[in-house]
């Protein structure tokens, strides 16, 4: 077997430590739509922004796709316009996405994030296809927080996963 | 030597990948601090949110913070009323932050990412600690989004970095 350069194969992240980030972020992504009041998750807009359930449910999408990948290779562009289009659609939507990604998350094979992946958005190396899941949920999230302290709603802490 | 087991050592980012993605968000991150008109950057609020060129300040301080950590293995404490509080003056300390970690960075040594580090919110691994820097960027960033397209400004492609 080739003995890999110390330097360069050194991990930042394992698939277990990546898997386990993400879920942290999916936990919390999960705390802020649960925050939203029932009637004002899909209607309440700020600044021209789209409501956060259609962000939310955007988010849903392109991690329901990643997860399929980490899994398959395969990169199946979703109907945008499919998503949940209420909370309670919404949360049973992401808790199933969470554990097809608790089963299967660990067991991604190594080459996946090195690989080449053609996405909808173009082609990209596995962890950059996979690191933009994690830093969109974070960005879409983010503006959802600003939505929730104009309701007058303290979100949950950025900090806690 | 020993043999890492193929599957826990499996990187899902080399060391230069999480250099090269970190500096991807900064110079995103530099792009939305120059979208702000100078004179609204540290005095324009939204939803009783602090303005933000001091979120802006306060990512600087935490990410110059964390590049200091990636070259000494320390994690001295800022003063967090110490940080710029012009936009010229917080883009010349971005840019020092960025050159820091283009020369330093790919050289971490990856015992950094699996060692626990004493930070001032607590202990943790160092992968852990690099990519919450990463992370509250990407969350802060996201809320002068909002702002930004509340004072009538297209805010740059979060896809481009």
């Amino acid at each position: 077997m080739t003995v890999p350069d110390p330097v360069s194969a050194a991990a930042v992240m394992s698939i277990p430590d990546f898997v386990a980030h993400w879920q942290g972020h999916r936990a919390l992504t999960r705390r802020v739509i649960e925050a939203f009041p029932d009637d004002q998750l899909f209607t309440f807009s700020l600044g021209g922004m789209r409501p956060f359930g259609a962000q939310a449910t955007e988010i849903h999408l392109v991690d329901a796709m990643t997860v399929t990948a980490l899994r398959s290779g395969e990169w199946p562009e979703p109907d945008w316009a499919s998503g949940p289009t209420d909370k309670a659609g919404l949360l049973a939507a992401w808790d199933a996405v969470s554990a097809e990604l608790a089963e299967h998350g660990p067991h991604t094979d190594p080459a996946f994030f090195t690989d080449m992946h053609a996405l909808p958005w173009g082609e990209m190396p596995g962890w950059v296809a996979a690191i933009y899941a994690v830093d969109n949920e974070i960005h879409h999230r983010a503006q959802g927080y600003v939505s929730l302290r104009a309701l007058g709603i303290e979100p949950p802490a950025f900090y806690e996963r």
